[in-house]
């Protein structure tokens, strides 16, 4: 038994998320397969392919939608040794163990077999492959029977008269519930077929779970194969179909219309707008076969329209989302908050979190969700009665208010108090808070941290503010909770640092304020704009939609057919992620190039130029003269691009100039970058501007000259102070003019070991005499 | 474009044999799939795959039938440069490279993509999916244009009023189109779809192609996966008839009877009487759905009735049957002739080579046929106008004239003269002969390859005997063309080679002669059984009948359904394949224990017992002392097992004693083994019935100890002389009692070089300083 997180299959890119094709390119294996939709039955399932193997001997693969069940967290009743007892067989577990090879009683596996026998030896399966079906549904009665919760091979929900229906496996069965749930109760028709046992797909049991009544189906698969004729479930299903008038023996005389699409490839959402869409498009007299859901398709039209606005009325159920920095503890905190909700109270609890691919430094999301009842919604929050925003910037580059609902609770993480924020806020925000009459709190989470002796980390402090808000829990319960929690996770590092924890849990609750709202918009403060506008228009229109959240919108048309990206598109992201950046002091520095070859980012750069280049310079960029005997005569510049640097400060401690009048700063310091962004963003833009040196020119065996040269890997996008991507960087400008990367993601990948990060460079010599003559002149 | 020759996938064995489910487990990737027939199809497909793949930009994957269509000698048009100039767009080609990864106009492939945006890039090839079967179908126009043979994506070929169609893909259609030929010849109303582009599937082209009239279907794949709703093709062929009846555009109201079956897994044969055993079946009143052909289903009960009797006219067809022992040369011989009479003459040819998967000392049957019309004959010759038997042990072990037609010619290579022949031929050779009234020629082939210097080497004799008996070319013609064979072959080993195959080619004719047939059977001579009567009742009901050449008649429940097998049965397959075997000289011998060390199958022994066991010995049993001081006392023999030895001679090349009467002498030494082997078979049967040591009392430090364990690698089917096996009949008696030897098969591939074989223990020092330590003492 293999149970599978199952995810995408790279196609025109790789993507770590989850649909079908993974576990859809090996179904002629042989292995029977089955699918559950959501954590509560990954769980059950686990047990019930167990059971259903031992008793089968039909090898089975369990699998489940990638992240979107294998990462929600949700509250859950766990399998009882009552369950585990009854469903599995002792004597069948003996007997399968029994078989293993073993040279006690020595037999052969593996043979090799010819044209005369091998087709006859290839079909004494078929017995166990047809007994299998009742063998999984036995197992499920057995479970059924000790663990109440009930399931079946083909699963029918809905109207038992319904016209219309829906046929689908994995997590989008549980919305797909949901929605029908909702149309139902609104006097619709409609149902839903979940596919639990894919393989042996058994097509009796699949057209006796339809309803009498049923008129039109879809058949939804999320998965793709290109040049099918049609996808896999959409297959089966037909062929089901097909035997059942063929074989005479119900009451079908033609089959339905029956029409296949795809959905959520690579965790693309499914949401009640999209299921909605799919069911009045069954309603329509002759409805589009091979359809797509969720995207907008303007190359092969595949898509059909659904109103993005529906929603279901979800009676009951409290959403929130919490926007966080990747690394910050946002996530970390949220998923301790559901777990004590779930915990602590009757409610179902669930919790997703939205990573962006981008390790650290991007945005991470965490949509939380709680409700008397079960939560069925596996979907992003579209609906939220909390919004925690975790990092000032964020107002700036997204619509962190969008899904907020009238009357709902903002929480801001804000550097501004609370009579200062207004002024300080976006426009778009100040119209969401009025325009939704939005209870608007803030607080200066950081100062409490700080205070708090927590350095930067603010979740604790976050969490606290929420659980105060929400009133899910008496205060004071709440508060003993987080730091019952605190004691637990942090108690190993020490006293210490659980006495800092409560201390900033105590602090946060007597910092957090509400806000007066004004009665109007004043703010002039727009968005930034995700790319600049200089950007060719690809990286406006397409990547630029990407970096600002709103990928989603884009069209088919948008995307290359072929897979094919321009390069050296990251400089025009300018991610801001550094609260300080280094700042050069030309009177300390011993022109050494040290810190432009460290940089993991190519954000710190040099050039020497004939002083000519000057004219028109900033009033604040900087220039030298250098040592170098080749460049006598010529400008030296050593410029931080201010924007795409992202602080990590390895540039600082590899620095080896010592400023003799004040023995703390190097020829390069780490300064707060807002005061200075403006001012900089000129500097770098000059500073581009100046000619690059003829590489030829260049002694590429001295460090201090060969930093000199334009470097060909910029912008990595890698984590803050990563110590793989310098190599590249370097190697660029070593080995030659022009260098393909082709991978070059995931730390220690390339040198197959954890290489410290910071600082670096102290192992340097390790690497081999190669790279450390180079590094070390 | 990938070229496949088709092969299984491994399940219950693995099989080096084709079927379609290797291509098959690809289908989900994207590739477009274009099917050949026949080895002219294979040729010109190969030009249209890439044609139509730098055309359209989808990859293509062009796959025929592994062994039937890459292993079969055909005679073909070969492209012209024409043909290639017409199919291939060469501004295409040169946009194809423009697009290669290039330094010098780098681009990004292999990108990362989130759920915001993967699933819109995922659908942007859908234009070219849909393009791609226009392209293919245009490309194949042009071909013909150009080389005259037209191709469509579904071609359909039949009475054009048929109410039964067998649709398929690979070398089988070729078969069906000459049984529909032959059954619509005598009346009947059939045809056949055959598919060549599989992916993208053309669903409406696939309807089109079938005529109104049909009534029902068989849609047969040669491939299973089990617990699918259907084989690959059978469920895109439901969903064609689905789609074409719900778009309600043809007149089509209703999916006609559409079944599928399985056939031809791992190459099994696929006959004109299977084809008509479903015809026949397509007419039946409720006909079985996923039925297998050309086996006997007594589980699943899934295989349909056929006459395997039937025949095709094939009207002008010759056919001949050459039996072999692997590396005796037959099958190049033929090779060769079917070259000589394709080159020579107008005929089409075809010649297919059976082998067993046993490398040498196994029989090999060469199928030849040519005949003045194209032959679609992808199976087996089952009428033989000549058959060839080149080696006279077969006579007693195979029925060589099974499938001789009735005065067809029979040409054995034996050492008993014309008119000594008949006396010793089986009872079953003598009816064939006198049944049939065949044209019976004997030569002494080994003899006049003897007298001409060639050794062992009779394929030239044989060929020449074969020209000169089937009449097809002008003698004189067909033996020069053969020395023009033997100088083009040869010339390049000295013409002293040439001259011995020459003489050989000359000798040849005046000692073939026809044998006067008595007017009955005399013989009492019986075909040998395969295995003991002795052997438990797997071994002779399943194995035994595998050996024997019946394993297409076994059942499908004669095998175990997991693959499972008992050890140690091949001790009951009694080979005889050596002329000469060693035999044993105690007085010369000095109880090294080296011949029994290594022999790499295992049949030379050596026993050290109390005398009393030599009570009741066969007369001709040997023994004597030891020199083993634990041993005084004991009967020491070395036996050799006659009918398991296969000759090599490995055991006397490693010999060490000298017999000083006789110098060219060892104190063992190759004896030819007719006239031993019921002598030695009594003895070998006594050997075993000797104690075992007890292994505990066995020095294993030293080759003459320790050779006297039992050994627990025996009669491993290796190519005699072996350089492998001997190390892990070794390594079980060195390093542990118990030994699971999961993979030997390849000679190489354990120790990863190339070993020499004979004698290889020359070079075992190399191995390293354990190894030869045990081996040198």
């Amino acid at each position: 038994v293999i149970h599978v997180a199952s995810r995408s299959i790279a196609a025109q890119a790789l993507s770590i998320f989850g649909d079908h094709s993974d576990v859809m390119a090996a179904r002629s294996t042989g292995f029977a397969m089955l699918s559950s939709d959501s954590v509560q039955e990954a769980s059950d399932f686990a047990l019930i392919a167990l059971a259903a193997s031992v008793e089968s001997r039909v090898p089975f693969l369990h699998f489940f939608d990638g992240f979107r069940t294998s990462h929600e967290v949700s509250k859950i009743e766990p399998l009882s040794e009552a369950a585990l007892r009854s469903c599995l067989n002792e004597a069948l577990i003996f007997e399968h163990r029994r078989r293993a090879l073993s040279p006690d009683h020595p037999v052969l596996r593996g043979t090799s077999q010819n044209p005369d026998v091998y087709f006859q030896a290839r079909e004494t399966v078929n017995p166990f492959y047809a007994a299998c079906p009742d063998v999984t549904q036995a197992v499920m009665d057995r479970f059924r029977a000790v663990a109440g919760r009930e399931y079946r091979l083909f699963e029918y929900h809905g109207d038992p008269d319904a016209e219309r229906v829906i046929v689908l496996m994995g997590s989008g069965c549980e919305a797909v519930h949901e929605t029908v749930d909702d149309l139902n109760a609104g006097g619709e028709r409609v149902g839903v077929v979940k596919v639990r046992l894919y393989r042996p797909f058994d097509v009796k049991r699949f057209v006796e779970a339809f309803p009498r009544s049923v008129r039109s189906i879809a058949v939804l698969d999320r998965t793709k194969e290109p040049g099918s004729a049609g996808e896999p479930l959409y297959l089966d299903a037909v062929t089901a179909f097909h035997e059942a008038v063929m074989g005479g023996e119900g009451e079908l005389k033609s089959i339905p219309v029956l029409i296949g699409g795809r959905y959520g490839l690579s965790s693309k959402e499914f949401t009640p707008g999209m299921i909605k869409g799919i069911f009045d498009h069954l309603a329509s007299e002759s409805p589009r076969n091979h359809f797509t859901i969720g995207i907008r398709d303007d190359v092969g039209g595949t898509s059909l329209a659904y109103d993005s606005e529906f929603r279901t009325k979800s009676e009951g159920v409290w959403g929130g989302l919490f926007f966080g920095l990747g690394s910050d503890g946002t996530v970390g905190a949220n998923r301790n908050s559901i777990k004590i909700i779930g915990e602590k109270t009757d409610f179902f609890t669930q919790a997703y979190f939205v990573y962006d691919s981008k390790k650290a430094g991007s945005v991470t999301v965490s949509h939380l969700r709680f409700s008397p009842n079960p939560i069925r919604s596996t979907y992003l929050v579209d609906r939220a009665d909390f919004v925690g925003c975790h990092q000032w910037m964020f107002l700036e580059r997204f619509d962190v208010l969008k899904d907020i609902v009238p009357g709902g609770t903002f929480l801001l993480n804000s550097p501004h108090g609370p009579e200062a924020v207004w002024d300080n806020l976006p426009e778009t925000v100040q119209e969401s808070i009025l325009s939704k009459q939005l209870k608007f709190f803030v607080i200066d989470a950081l100062q409490v941290a700080h205070e708090s002796g927590m350095g930067g980390l603010i979740n604790t402090v976050m969490q606290t503010c929420f659980f105060a808000l929400s009133g899910i829990l008496p205060e004071a319960e709440a508060i003993e909770a987080i730091k019952e929690s605190i004691r637990s996770t942090y108690g190993k590092k020490g006293e210490e640092i659980v006495k800092m924890n409560v201390t900033a849990v105590d602090h946060a609750r007597s910092r957090l304020h509400r806000v007066e709202v004004p009665d109007r918009v004043t703010s002039r403060i727009r968005m930034t704009p995700a790319v600049a506008e200089e950007a060719p228009v690809f990286v406006r229109e397409v990547l630029g939609k990407i970096i600002a959240g709103a990928g989603n919108d884009l069209p088919v048309s948008a995307f290359p057919a072929d897979g094919t990206y321009p390069t050296g598109t990251a400089r025009w992201e300018k991610r801001n992620l550094a609260q300080e950046i280094p700042v050069w002091d030309p009177k300390v520095c011993i022109y050494c190039g040290k810190c432009a070859m460290v940089c993991p980012h190519g954000v710190i750069r040099i050039k020497v130029y004939d002083p000519k280049f000057l004219e028109g310079a900033p009033a604040t960029f900087k220039s030298c003269e250098t040592k170098e005997k080749e460049w006598s005569g010529l400008k030296y510049t050593i410029q931080v691009a201010p924007e795409d640097c992202t602080g990590c400060g390895i540039c600082v401690d590899i620095c080896p100039a010592k400023n003799k009048s004040e023995t703390r700063l190097k020829a390069i310091n780490m300064v707060p970058q807002p005061p200075l962004r403006e001012q900089e963003r000129e500097n770098w833009n000059f500073f581009l501007g100046l000619p690059e040196r003829d590489r030829d020119s260049i002694k590429r065996t001295t460090i201090r000259q060969e930093q000199v040269q334009e470097p060909l890997f910029e912008f990595s996008g890698a984590c803050a102070g990563c110590g793989e991507t310098p190599y590249l960087k370097l190697a660029t400008q070593l080995f030659g003019d022009r260098m393909i990367v082709a991978n070059a993601t995931g730390c220690s990948s390339i040198y197959g070991g954890n290489l410290p990060t910071t600082p670096w460079t102290k192992n340097a010599e390790g690497f081999g005499p190669a790279w450390s003559n180079s590094l070390f002149e």
